[in-house]
């Protein structure tokens, strides 16, 4: 049995820091307190495997109680991707085939391996239990939930307001993952804030199958660089647990000063102590920054890249970064691209040398001023450009290209 | 192939006659004409085996289809049956052991067996396919329905509004019993009113699984010998199938007048022509009765007698019950029971030669004037009377016991 830290200190930093919601604190305090190794749920949609630094919240909460000796499950919610959603209203549920599903939990744990000890981490696939139940195994379980408690979820009221149709299946799935957490004891499941209704569902399917009933902690939504949504992929304001050095420095330096404080507590392991300092040192109440905020962006930055890569890698994109944007420099290294025309339209240029993805991204960089060809800044997007061996592109802040015929 | 029976007159009947509604009259006629054998289905309850003739109504119906040569398939709910109500929550569904259910089943078909032509019915218990079905399947099931769409059953809808929660097993059900109608090909589905929402979700099943979409064809209730409520056994205002002529007879002449013509309708095989003749005798509006409704009535409890058992059986009954009430004679038979005591108090004697199930009825019968004994009628509940050897008790107009001692 593992030693379990028990230490004040511990416990109420992890139930504090990077904290939404406990339910019940009390309840969680006192298990923590106990002595007993706690099991620690997490639940994995396999269809969406790529992490960013959004996802780490919960993962590096997770940490901090595999640090104090709790054992960490993690759930593949396998059964419920091969199904998909058959209804097909639900975006977020396609059917995956059992190699995707594998596959797709392989790239999860090589990312989350960043953050949590894998050797000590339980990984659970949900078919183990699901693909053996029958009708009647569904209508007991089913009857432990009704009607009123489902449609309280509020997107399924919203939905109902709205005229727009749930489908019986879908009322199913909170009452799957809910007995996801009876089928593994957990004694706590941590979740973003839009999972809290499905994972007191959990609770509760315990309490009237006459087990302790799990503790939900619920983290803080990371923002995105943005400065106001949520961090997402398809919002495209995000940085992944895999990206280069180089894009996280410069991602991180671009974010609004108002999200640095946010993201040193949920994302880098400063102490509380640091945490107050850089608190104080950000804060205009105290005649200004004291420091300059910028250094604080590089000194985030320079965390976060230590932490998924190595601090020498954290040190050389920042020399990197400082060279292009400070001293007005090109970067150590340009992607060379081959080009056998003579002459171009500057949008074909532009999507040929992948700097954009599509015409119409490459026609807004040149009205936004963001295109640099032999460092002239392009303002007519019907420009043709002759193509000369040596010549470096720039589009937007950080793209580079470099031709050779 | 059987031939089959495409006679206007008698599809005219047949979807006219003792039916509340049909959906959709015009599909089904086509149906009828078409020459084409139909699956005709009945889904039963085997929690309750016991037939009365409010049951006849919808088996007398499943017969006609019989006898135009269309396939009768009745789906016994064994699998719900045995599974119950996991929730508790319905009183109807309590759950049954293999056994129970077939031995229910074989009651059922025992008494069925007085309507339909066995020989040429199709039995089918749904175990057959609901044991093999897992999550996945049960899920694509479900994913055909929506919430709203279930929650619209009257009956669901009223326990919302009263805050009487549906447990979500229970709102399975009426999916389950709809893929009954897709298991068998259903053609047609019959049920009571209270059977039109799920027999309906059956005809929303197929289509949606692309078949040729069952029609729905409700039976009128039959009102039970009070002349108000629907026929139950819990009402005890019933008839069953079963009950032997003498009590069959007795309680046909108890009904109200206004109950004779929808009795015919019903519960016998009178022909349209016949019925006509006997509405315009009992039309007041044509001068008043024709005929005494006494007439009519016994000539309705010799049809149905004749029907459940015999020709033979009927006019005994008929003499029987003129025996004792048209010439105030004793019955032929009479239940003789042997008694030791000296004395007794009327009511524990009425209890004890089971006139009166309990002292309180005994009391009632008393206090009514409806207890006569050696002739003379008891006024005092708390009378002792002395018993003595073929001393006749009679309770109510059809109850007697002679004493031996």
């Amino acid at each position: 049995m593992p030693k379990i830290n028990t230490n004040p200190k511990n416990i109420n930093e992890l139930l504090t820091r990077g904290v939404e919601e406990i339910i019940v604190k009390k309840e969680l305090e006192e298990k923590l307190k106990s002595g007993q190794p706690l099991n620690i749920k997490l639940g994995i949609d396999p269809s969406r495997p790529d992490l960013h630094l959004g996802h780490s919240v919960v993962l590096k909460k997770l940490k901090e109680f595999q640090n104090l000796g709790h054992h960490i499950i993690l759930i593949i919610g396998d059964f419920t991707g091969m199904i998909g959603d058959p209804s097909g209203k639900s975006k977020t549920r396609p059917a995956l085939s059992k190699e995707e599903v594998l596959k797709n939990a392989k790239t999860y744990f090589d990312q989350a391996g960043k953050i949590l000890d894998l050797k000590k981490t339980e990984v659970r696939y949900n078919s183990t239990w699901f693909a053996a139940m029958g009708w009647e195994d569904v209508l007991k379980l089913a009857s432990k939930f009704t009607v009123a408690r489902i449609i309280e979820r509020d997107e399924f009221s919203q939905r109902l307001k709205n005229g727009t149709d749930i489908a019986i299946s879908e009322i199913m799935y909170p009452i799957m993952q809910a007995y996801d957490s009876v089928e593994i004891k957990a004694d706590v499941e941590l979740g973003g804030t839009d999972q809290k209704f499905n994972m007191l569902a959990g609770r509760e399917l315990q309490k009237k199958m006459n087990m302790r009933p799990q503790n939900v902690l619920t983290v803080h939504l990371l923002v995105g660089l943005d400065g106001t949504q949520k961090m997402s992929k398809s919002l495209d304001n995000y940085i992944g647990v895999t990206e280069n050095p180089n894009s996280m420095f410069g991602k991180i330096m671009s974010i609004p000063d108002s999200l640095i404080f946010n993201y040193f507590t949920l994302l880098t392991d400063s102490t509380t102590e640091e945490l107050e300092k850089i608190k104080a040192d950000l804060n205009p109440l105290s005649g200004g920054p004291k420091i300059n905020p910028r250094d604080m962006k590089a000194r985030l930055a320079k965390e976060i890249i230590a932490f998924y890569h190595s601090k020498k890698d954290a040190e050389a994109a920042e020399q990197e970064f400082n060279k292009i944007f400070r001293d007005k420099e090109l970067p150590t290294e340009i992607p060379e691209i081959k080009l056998a025309e003579k002459s171009l339209p500057v949008l074909d240029l532009l999507v040929k040398t992948k700097l954009a993805s599509s015409k119409s991204e490459a026609k807004r960089l040149v009205e936004g001023k963001a295109v640099e060809i032999a460092g002239k800044v392009i303002l007519d997007w019907k420009a043709a450009i002759e193509i000369k061996n040596g010549m470096v592109i720039k589009a937007g802040k950080r793209k580079f290209a470099k031709i050779v015929i």
